[in-house]
């Protein structure tokens, strides 16, 4: 996670801007372009603005899937264009399959495609997560893997919490297993949703090494505030995501997409930092 | 779940082939090809071959987004084919998100892509499964979704196994949940290893009416006694996949590869039905 921690200090700032890109929210100008073609130009257009706010930037896989084989060299261009850019990637993939599935699947995104690092769905134990981790260490880019333990989602109550220990103590107990100290932070990293502190209080005290990928701030409805329980005894460790609240700023400040986008993800930055989260 | 039932029935066979294409292991006139042509002969090869005795196949993504952009133009030609040849097809890609991005993965690998039915992973609740179903609904192919609930691989127990209730209950109950009856069957299915006979028989109580997709059949050790235990009350209820056994019997029978496999689908389907397994 090295790549990730060092990314936020350069910028001074823990944002992650996701890359959701929805054609039929795209700006008028980019709507009479073939779908792949338009989402190609509103995600280097968006990479450009936030780049100077953001430490890292996160695609979405499922929205390059549903543009078909076409979508997949648009994820691969966005990549590139990412790491031209010096922004290190987390691909969302959430993939969860075991042993030669997921070293095929590391390999597409880690290798192949070029992802610094990838989210990853611990439903199936260990074995869903090491060949991942063996990718990104045979490669020493300081990037590592994001395990799912806590969610954001509404619905991920009652599948995570059904069970008693909870569901995010046991991902956490993987996570904590799995990882090696690279950096300030373990190589396994945890997606934990800033909406339910009092889960997010538990994780942190289960991992006090661990870098977490923090979704459920802005469009999601949690503010700064949400974060600061997952905060580390540094007052760092997390990386703070936010999709849809800049992609579309436009929508609700009637300029130039970029323009929203690029106040938008300055705001966030003030914010997170106002709020006191360091990186 | 129809069209799996019916096709089950028409086969004489619940017998599902995966295709994993690993291009290391194809036979040797194929090795000169470039990885994503060789990947469509070779499972081209297998469907036509394996057709007669295959209830349906299910081709596993991981090894088509290894190959790239031009490996999603591979997984549509494979679908395309199956579908001509009448066979319904599972499209193993185990996503797991909520949603508008499981909407997109809904839209990609259902309606894009063409499968008839999905795995999903449930960790994020059922946000994660619903738009999936919805999908299958409305176009009433008589698809559905197959939810993970008990993994057949080793590590699967120190995750889905290490709370009270286990994991496989939870999940059961969120198929129950989610289910709506569709034929002899729910219209979501689970995914039920063939591993470990006390889970199974505890998942099978919990969901008298649900269609399990099974693997741990064949390369993954189980034999058809490890499907026994997850059979309905008619003895039936159950999709068995094969992939490696099948797809790979040329190594351990130096013949033509489709005759191998041929030969290899022949018998499982003879060894499932000998072992009183219906459909």
């Amino acid at each position: 996670m090295r790549a990730f921690a060092e990314s936020a200090r350069r910028k001074g700032s823990p944002l992650v801007v996701g890359l959701d890109p929805v054609p039929s929210r795209f700006p008028r100008e980019l709507r009479g372009l073939p779908e792949p073609q338009a989402t190609l130009e509103f995600c280097l257009g968006i990479l450009e603005t936030v780049e100077p706010y953001a430490a890292a930037v996160k695609p979405q896989l499922a929205f390059f899937e549903r543009l078909g084989p076409e979508g997949m060299e648009v994820y691969a261009a966005l990549i590139s264009a990412a790491r031209d850019l010096g922004l290190p990637v987390i691909s969302d993939a959430k993939r969860g399959d075991i042993g030669p599935v997921a070293a095929a699947y590391a390999e597409a995104h880690l290798r192949l495609y070029g992802a610094t690092s990838v989210t990853v769905n611990p439903y199936m134990g260990s074995e869903a997560v090491l060949p991942f981790l063996q990718e990104t260490r045979s490669r020493d880019a300081g990037g590592g893997v994001f395990v799912l333990v806590a969610t954001s989602n509404p619905s991920s109550e009652e599948f995570q919490q059904a069970t008693d220990p909870p569901l995010h103590e046991v991902a956490a107990r993987l996570v904590a297993d799995l990882g090696r100290k690279d950096g300030d932070y373990l190589d396994v990293g945890a997606v934990v949703g800033a909406t339910r502190p009092s889960v997010g209080r538990r994780v942190r005290e289960l991992l006090p090494e661990t870098l977490f990928l923090t979704p459920g701030y802005g469009a999601q409805g949690g503010g700064a505030a949400g974060v600061l329980p997952l905060l580390d005894a540094r007052g760092a460790g997390v990386l703070v995501n936010s999709s849809r609240a800049i992609l579309y700023a436009h929508e609700k400040a009637p300029t130039d997409y970029r323009q929203a986008a690029r106040e938008a993800a300055h705001g966030a930055r003030e914010d997170l930092r106002r709020a006191g989260i360091r990186y």
